[in-house]
């Protein structure tokens, strides 16, 4: 195998031209084998096994600098940096993990994980390189995906500015963008890319005006801007903005897009090469289904099926069967999503309900104001939304929809802790930075029925702002008999038997009940409460509990700051109660990728980990 | 006065055309006494008194709409809804508020303060009367400076998929965009508000093949892309986007704008219209300094100089000094601000230091990630920052900043109440947020030595994600003895005598000294921690003092849920320790605009109302 030659960064400059075809195939080969047995992000870097390549080529790394954007599309990068044999590891606990991490090598130079940084972060390098005298390269590689959130934006705003090179690639896998590109992309690429392509830059009005038809063909064409940019201008966009377009190329041909990054490091300010990929590209699967195989779980490398039968229901299949039900009844109910609507379920609403349902792209700052926007003109928007991405609008939570105390539904997926993404993917502060956020009510569903039963109070009984937070997998099916209606700010006994009372939050209560199997398994009684609302708490259930408990422990799927558990012992403090009070939930700290049952166990938030400390507490 | 005819909304178009001119005059004079009085948003009302004047003459209010970005600039719209006899109380507890509200009049549609989402809401209203059949006109007026910010591109981006009416107003005075708009654009205004202005988007290929010299003009255009686009398409960057782009137009000729206004109600889909304006238009002081004059104290007509005389150095004066000082020191420090640079305090040190200085526009996700980058190219970076607006980065704080240690330096200034501006602007939240976040630290100063030791420590002594918060306004320049060098996470004693220990974090210490002389003439011992450190927060502190205390008192100018007076009692009762405690914070309510004295009774945090809730803890 040409992989074998490959052992450390700048290993691929040994490989001969004529062998980069077939080591193109063997990364593929790879890739797909190794993601359909482990599973991982795979029509990403399907379409980028060229480009990053001839990054890699063009580059000396880990001198020159690459930040990938959202960071999922950087498998090729770690196997030519000389990581591939661990790939058996990528994405378990204590393995490779699934995006770029500055801990796992020096080649790996900025951590990503959500959209639209990696212009921002690069030019944050740039400038410390220029600052410094250096000379390094810094290239930021961006998907059309990403170019829809608004920071990429104010990043080339800036950008534009630099007298200095920067190299941003566009990495189009012909999606939003890429429809503006007409066919005369080949020809502005040959002129674009000549060595004197500054040059150029010179008056358009002075050269007409020395031919026999100037003044006439100046005035024609003022009438028609509008159709001359189609023409004309594919890259005008970025131009606009001073920053120099180059491209498109085709970028599963490595000798044009090596040729275009060379050009493109001569360049003294910003500029962008526009670089066509196909998605899953080489694995017929994954280019007839890109969303499916964007992220996916392992898979028959010969039929592209899952390897595992459906499983049982998941929280996002509930919320999506109950928006279209409530959809058919309600006409104001209308649905957000930033670019995820597959992900968080929203895709049979837009099938049934296309005028009510919004894809905004990555934009969540603007979809929830947006969201205040539809509120205030008498709609009931529900956005729904992964917890770790809604941090991105935490301002607009505060700013637009809460101080106008608007009814506008947050349904938050992906809450606690997701496992194989890892760090940057963690739903684990939704409960803190909402419950600060005054006029904001937050609930937390025990199982699939009272999802159901919480969505159902939101959108349809509630009128003020108010989330639903559930967690990533399949939605819980036990408790089916706990089922009595939600009431607003009203906790649910499940278990009333005095002893250790357990106050859990929307997961924890499954985790709850093998506590509590466990605890009278050792002779210890033990009461469960289902918290349902963890802003507002139930003041009263807690109060009643404290009077006949042993000790009240406090369990959530989220960091302590600020969240359930600190605002329950607060107030057992506040009233004088003497109870004890234990609080479990996440650490201060990140939590890496993994098995999300390795994970709760390795920060002690299993039931085993658990049940230990409340004995400790008992015998201690 | 012609403004005396003006009692409700719509009353201007009882107003002749010929006495525009004159009630514009009027309102100028109406508003520089007001402002001069009490003290506001000058320039950007003086800008935009004719543009007002032109959607009021061409709307229907309340069932047309109209969004104010960042809404500082709508007082012209509050006089012609008939708001102005109420001007006296403008910014003032109970008054009149200096943004809209729609708790105010039905006239104030959305809630603004922060910039950047009236597009977004805007949109949100269009398609919210669409799904309803309704037929009322929205219009979105926005800055040239909130089109920085990514939010507004991001509702931009999906604003020119509408299929309906949309209305954008462009308020240009004559900053970023301005720049790429030609001379051509009085030719273009013409042919662009035609009646039959759709017709023209024909293909011009093919147009141009007809002609004789067709072929060979588009090979030569093609070449010139760059010089076609400056030359004929002032308004391609919204164009470009699917906008239809009208304008520029004189914003002070009322005659102009309506006709556009006019014009663009007639088209079936987003259109924008530029509008030129200019700042503090006809108060040549205003006119001549425009970033005095955008938010104003009160000030002497005549001169224009400030009726109070310099007072004691601020906050952000004690923060400016500090970073020239310490820039000069170690050329590793960079600054940053979105849009504030005056603000901020960082003016002088882009004046000393232009190269290490950094003003990102509006883009507050930009300026943290570029931070970020920044640090890991191996500069320092400091981003000065208003409380309110590092909202809009959680994100980048947690992911980007935070996720990989890094060391970023988060100088939070006007945290607390900051009184006139309101709901929108109190900086509540910070402690909140950032203490939710791993890996990152959080101080408070208690007076003006400590806020320049605290900075000096962030910057060069530490190396990990640090913030420093502090307030609006005068520094606090007491307790000048206590200056005991800042060590990490280590609280500072200064009174040590028992009885009720106040823990105060940073501006309320000083309410803490004025409290312990109430309680000591009242024969109540006191004894007072500086906390310093919010996050870590010091527990030996805490433990020492609750082994002598009748009661432990926190002190924050912060909401209460996550900040440092949920952790300290939290603490307190995980140690067993049975000495009460009273949190002393914001309640979970937004704070409305008025003189901070006059707010901090309101809500119970003055040393009066602090005192009294201690006596009655005492006793009760």
């Amino acid at each position: 195998m040409i992989l074998d030659r490959i052992k450390k960064p700048n290993d691929i400059k040994k490989i001969l031209p004529d062998e980069y075809a077939l080591l193109a195939q063997e990364i593929r080969t790879f890739l797909i084998k190794k993601i359909s047995e482990n599973g991982g992000h795979l029509g990403s870097n399907l379409g980028t096994v060229e480009l990053t390549m001839a990054l890699h080529l063009s580059l000396s790394l880990p001198e020159d600098k690459i930040v990938f954007d959202v960071g999922h599309q950087s498998y090729t990068h770690k196997i030519l940096t000389g990581r591939w044999k661990e790939f058996d590891t990528l994405r378990k606990y204590g393995g490779l993990a699934g995006f770029p991490k500055r801990d796992e090598s020096p080649c790996d130079c900025f951590d990503t994980g959500h959209s639209s940084t990696s212009i921002s972060a690069g030019l944050g390098m740039v400038k410390a390189r220029d600052l410094q005298h250096k000379k390094y390269t810094v290239v930021s590689v961006i998907g059309d995906g990403a170019l829809t959130g608004g920071m990429a934006y104010e990043a080339l705003n800036n950008a534009s500015k630099l007298e200095s090179n920067f190299i941003i690639i566009l990495n189009d896998n012909e999606r939003s963008i890429s429809e503006n590109v007409g066919g005369i992309s080949k020809y502005l690429q040959s002129i674009r890319t000549a060595e004197g392509y500054q040059d150029f830059k010179i008056n358009l009005q002075k050269q007409l005006q020395r031919t026999p038809f100037g003044n006439e063909v100046v005035t024609k064409l003022k009438r028609y801007k509008s159709s001359i940019k189609q023409l004309f201008v594919p890259g005008m966009f970025f131009e606009d903005m001073g920053i120099t377009y180059l491209g498109p190329v085709d970028g599963h041909d490595i000798r044009a897009v090596r040729k275009l990054i060379m050009e493109a490091k001569k360049i003294n300010h910003a500029v962008l090469i526009h670089v066509k990929t196909k998605k899953g590209r080489g694995y017929a699967p994954a280019e007839r289904h890109p969303a499916r195989f964007h992220g996916t779980e392992p898979f028959d490398i010969e039929t592209g099926l899952p390897k595992k039968n459906k499983k049982k229901a998941g929280w996002t299949d509930i919320f999506s069967t109950v928006m279209i039900k409530l959809a058919a009844r309600d006409e104001g109910i209308t649905a957000i999503t930033a670019a995820m609507p597959d992900g968080t379920g929203l895709n049979r609403f837009r099938n049934l309900y296309p005028d009510r349902f919004f894809d905004v792209g990555i934009a969540e700052e603007h979809a929830v104001t947006f969201a205040a926007g539809l509120a205030v003109g008498g709609m009931k928007p529900v956005f729904a939304v992964y917890s770790s991405f809604l941090q991105r609008a935490y301002d607009q939570v505060i700013h637009d929809v809460c101080i106008q105390n608007l009814h506008v539904v947050f349904a938050i997926d992906r809450a606690g802790l997701v496992g194989a993404d890892g760090e940057t993917h963690q739903g684990i502060f939704d409960l803190s930075y909402l419950s600060s956020v005054p006029n904001m009510s937050v609930m937390a569903p025990k199982n699939k029925w009272e999802l159901a039963d919480m969505l159902k109070f939101a959108i349809m009984e509630y009128d003020k702002p108010i989330a639903v937070r559930y967690g990533r997998g399949e939605a819980y099916d036990g408790l089916e008999d706990f089922r009595a209606p939600i009431e607003y700010g009203k906790a649910e006994v499940i278990y009333d038997e005095g002893g250790v009372w357990l106050f859990a939050v929307g997961s924890m209560v499954q985790t709850a009940e093998k506590v509590r199997e466990q605890l009278k398994a050792k002779g210890v009684k033990c009461s469960i409460v289902n918290a349902r609302f963890v802003k507002p708490i139930d003041e009263e259930a807690l109060k009643a509990a404290s009077e006949n408990a042993s000790l009240i422990v406090t369990m959530e799927e989220n960091v302590l700051s600020g969240a359930y558990g600190e605002k329950a012992r607060a107030y057992l403090d506040s009233i004088g109660s003497e109870v004890k009070v234990l609080n479990i939930g996440i650490p201060d700290e990140y939590i890496e990728h993994g098995n999300v049952d390795i994970l709760k166990k390795a920060i002690g938030i299993d039931s085993d980990s658990i049940r230990a400390r409340i004995l400790d507490v008992l015998n201690g």
